[in-house]
């Protein structure tokens, strides 16, 4: 079912530039343990998978110009200093934003998951952010604004995982799971927040 | 409705002693445009209140025995150090934790609030973890820990708040507004473990 990766603008999933998360397979299964997330998980993220996988565009387009957008504070992060639309790195961006959805759904939460994890987090802090699209805009992203914006995502995913007709109870099986994977997502997100190692003021 | 809140060990909301929190009305107002929380969710949570109202004994009962018991890196935190029980440790803090779902629900998210959150949060940390109930147990809880059995609670609250025959739109509602709540407290709780003037290294 995994399809070969496009062409994707700073899209660097199992690179061997990507630095090795500081987090290790232990932590990670301990994550799995406290947030319930199962073998049956898998299953239906890899179901999420193929019913996701042609809308990917127009959910990352409800959440950038249907609710960012619309969210001063959120927006301004793919925005010029000076608030000035930057559409190329929307437009990068996004598509990385849409592979991530994928991403989510298909890859084997395994050592290069996890070192690209890490990797997305960087990027949203002021160690990363804007460096890999070459851009000027707000040095980073607040911890808190990620940690939050995952309800709304998961809000917002459940229509286009019940789009292709599945049973409802298939449809809550894949939110679920969605949902899971969310909050494991969100706690390695953190991680560099709170390493004191950075010495991050990014809340 | 707010009913007086009967003697719990180390439950000082709105005590003089608890500090202002760093955390301001205007962040929180940004954390609300950001989770999607609205006027229509306090009215929801306040349904969720009652509809808890007599059942937080049996909810924390069920995360504390049923789950976090037998999962070994998270039931260390309630034992001491040497992994025997410590009854009147876990006591005292399943009562907060009972107090703790029905203020999520009951109390306005004002000052008062948002100064208890910044207690619980560093109440989770080794700055304060074990001091109200004088205990020797582990230094703190890693932040990771907390960010992802929030999702847990969530999976297992809506039982709950369907309990007493509402109908499922207001379930669903109650039940929205809940998780909403869940990700504004993870956001703030996760404030000390990132905030560099604390210099924790305790994700």
């Amino acid at each position: 079912m995994q399809e070969p990766v496009k062409d994707i603008a700073g899209y660097t999933y199992g690179a061997q530039e990507i630095p090795q998360s500081p987090v290790s397979l232990t932590d990670l299964e301990q994550l799995k343990m406290s947030v319930g997330f199962t073998d049956e998980d898998v299953i239906y993220l890899a179901l999420a998978g193929e019913v996701l996988a042609d809308q990917t565009r127009s959910i990352v387009d409800h959440w950038r110009s249907g609710i960012i957008a619309g969210i001063p504070h959120l927006a301004r992060h793919s925005r010029g200093l000076d608030g000035q639309a930057l559409p190329d790195y929307l437009a990068r961006s996004n598509r990385r934003f849409e592979q991530w959805i994928l991403d989510t759904c298909r890859r084997p939460y395994d050592q290069d998951w996890l070192n690209y994890q890490q990797e997305i987090a960087v990027r949203h802090t002021s160690i990363k952010k804007n460096r890999t699209d070459q851009v000027i805009s707000t040095p980073y992203i607040p911890l808190r604004d990620i940690i939050v914006f995952i309800t709304v995502m998961n809000d917002t995913i459940r229509p286009h995982l019940a789009a292709k007709g599945h049973a409802v109870d298939d449809v809550d099986k894949m939110h679920a799971a969605w949902r899971r994977s969310m909050q494991l997502q969100i706690a390695l997100f953190a991680k560099p927040y709170a390493d004191p190692a950075f010495g991050l003021n990014e809340w």
